[in-house]
């Protein structure tokens, strides 16, 4: 097993390649403006975020049948707007377009141009918790150049869920540690590890904001350790106008 | 349901997006070169798609377990190279190469244009019974600007089968006729009709080469009949220098 192995990128996205909190937090600054809230955005935008886990247990124990992501941040949102104490502020549509927010995330600074340079040797594949409609509308919207978009919702199981590992690996047609996960989250790496791909641990210290710093410390085991994209595809060789030619893939 | 109710457009691939025959012909005539062979290359697409629903047939009825488009073409090709007495001129390497043609086909002059201008407002997804890293590979290849990688294997049921199409509206988080298939062949349409999608009828009088014309007659319930991808672009609106702004899908 090799770095010169790899055939195709899966990429987590949020966090990892989207940056969430900023962009509930300046979308949220709008709608302050345009409605006359006081909302602190970047912490409801945390609020959120912390319900994302617990909700996708739920799924994962059978305390709820499949629901896609979209569906579990709009319930999340409904708790969200009461205990803000801003439900009454917002009708069914304005709600729907705030729980859409997630289609509309934009990426860090170095996302796409480190994607760009990348996907001249690598099928660049997401491998999400979002569901499929959210990651190809958050696709367009902020022109982030995918080969495809896979997405936990293709089995019904959430990340780290074995499945959704193995189902990007089948669905490339490759062999497992041909593919290469690409996480801001240890947890994420480690269960791609664990089902043969290899791991390209990217460091986001802002993605909880600049007063809380995730935890940055790499495993000994990552294949790759980046600061952003751009380092990335410096160290997988697609930095220096080497332009893969032919059916590499 | 109007045609301005679209937001995404599903495409069929072989023989509507890309030219399966020309392309095999040519990829087989560097090969009659190469191993000094004289087969005739157009013949052998032909034979070749002639068993393409055939073994779709076998899987749906369940003589087969699911198999992917990958291994039935490669079950085909065994049997076309023994047809053929060219069994023995080919490697299990070169087999698997030239297997894999049908990941290297090659768009119809006026498709990648068309989809260009089509992009601008639309979701694009295939719609194919290639499976994904088929169709993932061939958009590589042959720079196809998908936003969408939709497959028969995503659902292991090979169009017509109404999962296949139930399976694009889900995934896309549309309703049913928001959702418009693109095809050069009316069964393909039907099916996606009888699931509420909108059908767009797109002319490939050469698919099976100069001198076997398919049958060409649109069904009058059709939305759209377009003679190629620009025509379809003109008759969806995005010619003419209309960007779309915003979140239209």
């Amino acid at each position: 097993m090799a770095l010169s192995d790899v055939k195709a990128l899966a990429f987590d996205v949020f966090g990892t390649v989207v940056d969430y909190r900023g962009t509930i937090a300046r979308e949220g600054e709008q709608l302050n403006r345009a409605k006359g809230l006081q909302v602190d955005w970047a912490q409801f935008a945390d609020a959120w975020r912390t319900r994302y886990r617990p909700s996708m247990d739920r799924v994962m124990q059978g305390a709820l049948p499949w629901t896609n992501l979209d569906a579990l941040h709009r319930l999340s949102l409904n708790e969200l707007l009461r205990a803000f104490q801003i439900n009454d502020r917002f009708t069914e549509e304005e709600k729907d377009r705030l729980n859409r927010v997630w289609h509309r995330l934009q990426p860090w600074p170095d996302a796409i141009p480190g994607l760009t340079h990348l996907r001249t040797r690598f099928v660049l594949a997401t491998l999400s918790n979002g569901n499929v409609a959210l990651l190809v509308n958050m696709a367009k919207y902020s022109a982030l150049p995918w080969d495809c978009i896979l997405s936990a919702e293709l089995v019904q199981a959430y990340k780290p869920d074995p499945h959704t590992y193995q189902m990007a690996i089948n669905l490339l047609g490759l062999r497992s540690h041909e593919v290469m996960m690409v996480a801001a989250h240890q947890e994420d790496l480690r269960a791609a590890q664990a089902q043969g791909m290899q791991a390209a641990f990217v460091l986001r210290p802002l993605e909880h904001g600049l007063h809380n710093a995730p935890d940055l410390t790499p495993d000994p085991t990552f294949e790759v350790v980046a600061t952003d994209f751009m380092d990335l595809a410096q160290q997988l060789g697609t930095l220096g106008g080497h332009q893969t030619i032919g059916e590499r893939w």
